[in-house]
């Protein structure tokens, strides 16, 4: 909006919902109309809902996951395997295997991947903190679930190394043809991995 | 998330966002995760900013437009046309011709269109109260900008109706070829129109 329509508290919000991943200036001002169009359905909730998660809603000391409780639910559930921690880049990757159930294990988010072009080293990133934790008698096992893309395998390389002096065993995940894959739409690396690792049946 | 990961109160903020126009679950958990990551520089000035738009942004009740006004900017600003009202479905197709900056007059937001199979007659539009503004002695024209859709087009033509006792002159925009439109790729209906509608040179 370049001429003065609405006042500017209609123009900051839209100019923060563009700020969102996955909006832009055109969907942000969707959202925003659609958010004033329904004021007390969406609106009202969404506003307590975000004064919610600025009061309440901390990063886990222990594992970077992000909580109202500190340590998080997970760091806190006695259920869960003591002896296996999950390495993953982002909170989304945690929220991730949690919707799949594959895994009932601690988690640890490094809070993204190595990339020295943009300045993000290791200094940047909770590797130390994971060194740490693995050096604790209880953990046996540490499992980097790390992206399958470039950053994500010179992360894990890196973490392998820090964690070398560790008496832990560091493993990653399985890569192949996914489940439901087709092979003429797969790439060349996944081809090549999955040929590489192949089993006998 | 199936299972409880995170406390009711990041899933709430990721349902919430998924309702709004444009962004679904996925989107919604990055666009959570974007804000949870970004405390200080997008969490809190988003909430605050929807906190504003809670207690002040309001419709006019004059033309319908959302603003922290009442009357809102528009409608107080007497440098505008007073004679003519532009018509317009929704406060974004407002927004849309005032970046245009093409028409330099007062708006009437019908707030939709005509939709008899969702149950949306002309009693759930804003149209009642056009044709009292439109029978002011100072409002000389009409302008019916509304969608070139089949439904903002029937919802014109019975706003025209509605119209026909006001001693104002009603117009629509005028339908053709987009700036930079080329004809290979234009449906059968534009050119249909901007044939019949043609000008001499």
């Amino acid at each position: 909006m370049s001429k003065k329509i609405a006042g500017p508290e209609i123009e900051r919000l839209v100019q923060l919902l563009a700020r969102l991943p996955g909006l832009g200036p055109r969907s942000a001002r969707k959202a925003a109309l659609g958010l004033l169009k329904k004021r007390q359905e969406l609106l009202v909730p969404l506003s307590d809902a975000l004064k919610v998660a600025v009061e309440k809603i901390v990063e886990c000391p222990q594992c970077g996951n992000l909580d109202t409780v500190s340590p998080c639910t997970i760091c806190q559930d006695a259920r869960r395997d003591q002896t296996l921690i999950v390495v993953v880049e982002e909170v989304g990757d945690l929220w991730a295997l949690e919707r799949a159930g594959v895994v009932n294990a601690l988690y640890h988010v490094l809070g993204g991947h190595l990339s020295p072009l943009d300045g993000i080293g290791p200094e940047k990133l909770n590797i130390a903190s994971l060194v740490e934790r693995a050096a604790a008698p209880e953990v046996g096992e540490v499992l980097l679930a790390l992206n399958a893309t470039v950053e994500g395998q010179s992360t894990a390389h890196y973490v392998m190394d820090q964690l070398a002096s560790a008496n832990v065993t560091v493993s990653r995940l399985a890569q192949g043809v996914p489940i439901g894959g087709e092979l003429d739409y797969l790439d060349e690396g996944t081809l090549a991995a999955a040929i590489k690792s192949r089993r006998r049946v």
